[in-house]
């Protein structure tokens, strides 16, 4: 395959600024892993964040070397000519600190001691990583977005984005995403921890110059991968059927192909991605409330008091991690503050995973969307 | 507390029968607890056979110490005056072969080589369980069941039965269960399985004489926990509240008291269960199949085209892990086949777990249900 026409090359900016949590801890030197697609015009007014989930990278859309058959984890949608047209906007996409892809996380180097920092690592909020994002497009030039987009955990940092710096995005784009997580949300999270802790490589998180707890790893993805599928997913893709065999094996091997399947991206799983940046990712996740974190004190809850932005809300029926209702609440509170929402539950068979796929409808809603903000950007604009 | 009106004595039985199995393999000496409550009447009419579900045993109801604060697993249903009333019905309850409370499975000695089973001990299935209950009833001398009860798992057992000894079960009450796991219960039970593989205690299943897959068998419970509870009840029992403190921890203890209390689930099962059980029952649950296990060769499939029992069929509306639909699936299957049947979906908030939990339309179903029978019972009795 010849991907030259669409090869990126990852960056890295390091901040020389020092980045206050919401804990209270300060994080010195932060690295951001990141990488843009078409280029800031010269009014500055055609910037986009895109924000990943749990498991995703700042790689959204292109290749990284011409024969990488793998592209970005949003190729489906980014790009020239798709729905977030990389040939009129300037699109960027940055690693979440706490992550492991590039930016400051736990496998990161403590300059403090030249160790990895491992539990060492301050856990951060949403808030946070919403804040490192900032000090990136500041140090890219970015005076203002047009529009934030993401979806699940990239959709809770779209609604961070749009109330901790309302001047500062037109539009917001939140995909299957929530308020806050629900209690069902965070059990699942919790015991995709508790499986990574159980395993004895663990270490208490000090496994960076030994083997790494991968079997941990791998249960804990396992968990996640059900939760992002649905019942109707499952059964269209699996069934019952059975994994080269024709009879069962009356043993503990893989009889089924869903076995089989969820074995396969467990394993591949441990290949990429740090136990640790999956503990600080999901905590960050839990931790996430927009109604409890964007209140002055004694005041009456109400989570876009402060909001500008003009929103689409995107959420798909057979979602159970994000369901519907929590997208209509969402929808809700921002009515109730007059702000500009659109929203659409779009028909999708394949769970929570529904907002990374291909989807004609879910393109020309972003596709068109994204017309109209630049329309009505561009004919507000006063910078 | 005095209980010293429901003392129960947990009792054994060891056949002097070989039984064998659908693996082809054959087991010898087969030992089952049980319990029975009330008596079996002159004319032998009045047997009642309860199935317990994955983690329960032949401990249904009462008390087996007058000082003891636990009663049986079902108490609520079962017991003097009550939905599956003692004073009237000889109740019999025994534990699963291939389970962990009394009865053959991989933690009893083999008598081969003096040593625990492990996996060495046959993988069953639930026709295999069946046909050890078969050999406790005819020890008992009951001639013929009024009803077979049982929810999920034991649910699949009263299918079952109605199939394998068609002219043993006057009637049959399957509840939250179905003719078959789906896709997503499998992928659920995988990944429990494999936390418990990934444990290193687990050692293949020889930790009987060392220390046991403790932190795997807890993620396993953990998981399985979940799938029995529902996004509602979640939320209405833990919603977001805080353990024990009025802001989070910023580190990786547990912040919600939903983490909390599936952590205390977790351990505590781990004190009462064996984690090789664990492996046996769900893969014999998976393994389930009405549709494929009682078809003639070259035969349209028609699982209860051999079955005579009158069934009622009960699901409950919140139940995401057995749904009401895979309940409809099987009251279509019955009727195809003309069978007497009885379907009630019920409106309870607590998911899977409903069957087991007190519920008055429950118990008024089961006790009218089972007036019904007893009396059509002895109308046509033919002993």
């Amino acid at each position: 395959m010849d991907n030259t026409f669409a090869i990126v090359e990852p960056k890295k900016f390091k901040s020389s600024q020092s980045l206050s949590l919401e804990s209270g801890k300060i994080l010195e030197g932060v690295s951001i892993a990141y990488e843009t697609y078409g280029e800031l015009n010269p009014k500055k007014d055609n910037a986009i964040l895109l924000c990943h989930a749990l498991s995703g990278d700042a790689h959204a859309a292109g290749y990284h070397h011409k024969d990488s058959t793998k592209p970005g984890w949003w190729d489906t949608m980014v790009g020239p000519g798709k729905a977030i047209d990389s040939s009129k906007y300037f699109i960027i996409c940055s690693n979440v600190i706490g992550g492991c892809m590039g930016s400051s996380g736990p496998s990161s180097i403590n300059p403090k001691d030249g160790q990895h920092y491992a539990l060492n690592f301050p856990v951060v909020t949403i808030g946070d990583m919403v804040k490192a994002q900032k000090l990136l497009l500041d140090h890219l030039g970015v005076p203002r977005l047009l529009s934030v987009i993401g979806g699940s955990i990239g959709g809770m940092q779209t609604l961070e984005w749009s109330i901790r710096y309302p001047d500062f995005v037109f539009s917001a784009v939140p995909l299957a995403s929530a308020q806050r997580h629900s209690a069902l949300a965070i059990a699942f999270n919790e015991v995709a921890r508790q499986a990574i802790m159980a395993d004895p490589n663990w270490r208490k998180g000090n496994y960076y110059n030994n083997e790494k707890p991968g079997l941990g790893l791998a249960v804990a993805r396992m968990i996640g991968h059900i939760t992002y599928l649905s019942d109707d997913s499952l059964r269209n893709k699996f069934g019952r059927r059975l994994q080269d065999k024709k009879d069962f094996s009356f043993n503990f091997d893989a009889d089924f192909q869903v076995e089989s399947y969820l074995r396969y991206q467990g394993s591949k799983f441990v290949d990429r991605f740090d136990a640790n940046s999956f503990l600080y990712i999901t905590k960050a996740a839990d931790y996430f409330d927009l109604k409890t974190q964007h209140c002055a004190e004694g005041q009456p809850l109400s989570s876009f008091a402060k909001a500008k932005a003009k929103f689409l809300v995107v959420s798909f029926t057979s979602d159970w991690l994000y369901p519907t209702y929590q997208s209509r609440a969402l929808v809700k509170a921002m009515k109730k503050n007059n702000l500009d929402v659109s929203f659409c539950e779009i028909k999708a068979q394949c769970g929570h995973d529904a907002f990374l796929l291909p989807n004609p409808q879910l393109s020309s809603l972003i596709s068109g969307f994204l017309d109209r903000m630049k329309k009505e950007f561009q004919l507000g604009h006063a910078f």
